[in-house]
């Protein structure tokens, strides 16, 4: 009977058998210590006996091993028990030291990133590097929670497009039998179906994008965590990833604190209620603090992001920040998107800032059909295109005001934990000149 | 304030406003009906009054509208209750009759499938085509929560894939930069990978198959369910399957029961422990009950897979069998299979069979790496193969016995229902000859 080595705590005096990988030998004559990794943990093991000792001659890091000892109380040992008398069985001998080492931290410096990313179906069973992709299920986990909790239904909807309507350069296309298609850069028009259905809808899936840039932000490949909400305004979506971000800080900080402390993360301050401010506000706060002016921009300079995260954190307690006042004129506002009944120079548009860059931009759609043809004509598409009739169908028969969020997945794990390229938080990352492994 | 029609139950006697879609109307003269569809449900609205009814002139259901009124108790009414005196507000008037009706049952005959799925953004507003999806999402939920519980993380690998090395004529490619990338059709590989660094995992993911043939049980995208665990035996993997098909039947009725019934569905007949049966077994009582003869054959014939799941029903109260007793010399045999170590001619495999066709193939992988190069060769690949490395690096560095199954969530779910396409278990499918809506 196998027992995790994080169980071994319970056993002091017993025997137990306990199977995983050899992750550390240190031999030096007299006694000698190994480390045992299992899902679970770590666990030492005292090896005296000679005859034992011989099997690990020339065992590397990473033999699969199933040991079976006594379980001793040891202070000053990982989990404040060590296992002795050790009978060794050696499950899968290795004899060739890894290409990375799983025992000590790896190098995240950009010009390290390559070699960490060649190497990741070894480099990945480093504790600190797994500590990345267990937030990164947490971070998964409680926020479908959240969603299920909110009356949300998952769905799951093609990635395989007809030619896109939308897209442009960035997407990839593909010989579909006799057709040609394309790979979805978003859920985008099927979740706004979807609320036609369901009126509360999320999927987590990946999303595809021909991006031609080489940046610490981009990938051609991301997981996408999309909500869409019907009969909603815009504060309501805003109270929704209030609540989703503070909650989903909590989650992970309550269960991996003293493995977060290896990345020397801090827990996120978030107030409640996160700070909401307009572009001209910021614009004006940024100029009285830096004499540096961007006022009459629509947009925010990437200093500004980083400035009023930082200047939140100090005076409101919250290391993220609503940006509103985005202007339903340039560029960044889709067919989709709905303009303020109040203000039509303004888009019913809030981004969500979390320390120092954009993670999440919440938007209302335009719900009225007649009026989304007339954006559609505006930004020069044709409405005619069979590729826009299934979201044009469902606006003809009755689609309420509704908004929703796209989020990715690895970008808010890589913020929570704090580390600087989107791709340190990817299993295996994908971009332009990145296809293995 | 609105209240979903669903708590209208709770609020006899008071006034109270609900938004939602007219789903139905009986516009008779003298007492006229309409009833409102929510996310929550249906409710009955009586409109008396002359200015409110003008209201709905001309309106076709999917008009999305505000009702405030008087919650009445009616037993004759869905959920008991019904709304009287109503103040009537159009939020989003349709003047169109849908194409399809959302009021009735829709055809899934399979001539009349084509309309269904050209319709699918409205034709899903029907309360019994989301009773598929509904239960969908809840299948999905149970498996996580059953993943979880079993000690389970979460992983996201690429679907974008370096030229395939396994795959053959039903592989989609594209044009990746100035490279040809694949759609992964599994993630066999890195789920065996990450094996090697968390012992148990799963995804819930996409996965792309250029299928060729057009039959009620191919798409060319599906939603693959992917289990792998490290130290364990194949009947620890058949453990794990009894558990979960269990527990994804028992939630689903448990939430489901009232909406499976306009599906005539009927809960599974399932053991606790589902019954097992090597393929000779199964052509020996097939034999005997028919006379047809199929005993040699290495693989099981469709018919006997109906009849083996009909009779374990009737003689081992299960709707579900294992089947083990796979050759290991067959071309279904895959180079990562593992042959049984007492029987090497057998491979260490078990199909689950539900309701008369295999939902999944649970397997054994080969861990050792030098018997994992042989199998290779023997099935005429190249070791050498840069797609291989990442496998084969795990493996030179250590992996513990392991397997894994993967599962089509839509199949899974048309099963639980009893529908006869895989299609009508997918919100928008995909095949040979559709690519949308």
């Amino acid at each position: 009977m196998r027992t995790l080595v994080s169980d071994a705590t319970n056993s002091t005096g017993k025997e137990i058998t306990v199977q995983g990988w050899l992750h550390k030998k240190r031999v030096m004559g007299g006694i000698n210590f190994i480390s045992i990794r299992d899902r679970s943990g770590l666990i030492q093991v005292i090896v005296e006996d000679k005859a034992q000792l011989e099997k690990l001659r020339g065992m590397q890091v990473g033999t699969v091993l199933e040991i079976t000892g006594i379980v001793v109380e040891e202070a000053r040992a990982l989990g404040g028990v060590e296992i002795h008398k050790p009978e060794i069985r050696i499950i899968i001998p290795v004899n060739q030291e890894p290409p990375i080492e799983i025992d000590k931290p790896l190098s995240h410096k950009p010009e390290n990133l390559d070699t960490l990313f060649d190497h990741r179906p070894i480099g990945l069973r480093n504790l600190r590097e797994q500590t990345i992709f267990k937030v990164q299920a947490l971070v998964c986990q409680s926020v479908r929670n959240f969603f299920y909790e909110n009356d949300f239904i998952e769905i799951h909807t093609p990635k395989l497009l007809a030619e896109a309507t939308e897209g442009g350069a960035e997407v990839f296309t593909l010989s579909y039998f006799n057709k040609t298609a394309t790979l979805a850069q978003s859920p985008q028009f099927y979740k706004q179906i979807m609320v036609g259905v369901f009126e509360r809808v999320f999927e987590i899936a990946p999303v595809f994008r021909a991006e031609l840039s080489a940046t610490t932000r981009h990938m051609s490949e991301y997981t996408s965590v999309d909500g869409e909400m019907g009969f909603i305004t815009l504060p309501d979506l805003e109270d929704f990833l209030n609540g989703l971000l503070n909650r989903v800080v909590d989650d992970v900080w309550a269960q991996y604190e003293p493995e977060l402390r290896r990345w020397n993360a801090t827990k996120p301050l978030l107030s409640k209620t996160i700070p909401e401010f307009a572009i001209s506000e910021i614009h004006e706060l940024y100029k009285k603090a830096t004499k540096e002016d961007f006022t009459g921009e629509d947009d925010l300079a990437p200093a500004e992001e980083k400035w009023i995260c930082e200047w939140a954190k100090k005076n409101k307690q919250s290391e993220a920040v609503f940006v509103t006042g985005w202007s339903a004129k340039s560029k960044t506002f889709k067919f989709y998107h709905r303009a303020n009944q109040d203000n039509p120079e303004l888009a019913d548009r809030a981004d969500l800032l979390f320390r120092g860059v954009e993670i999440v931009t919440l938007s209302m759609r335009e719900h009225r059909y007649d009026q989304v043809v007339t954006q559609m004509k505006d930004k020069g598409y044709d409405p005619a295109d069979p590729g826009f009739r299934p979201l044009l169908g469902a606006m003809k028969y009755g689609m309420p005001p509704h908004g929703g969020f796209g989020l990715g997945l690895e970008r808010l794990t890589q913020r929570i934990i704090g580390l600087n390229n989107v791709k340190e938080a990817t299993l295996f990352p994908r971009d332009i000149s990145r296809l293995t492994p």
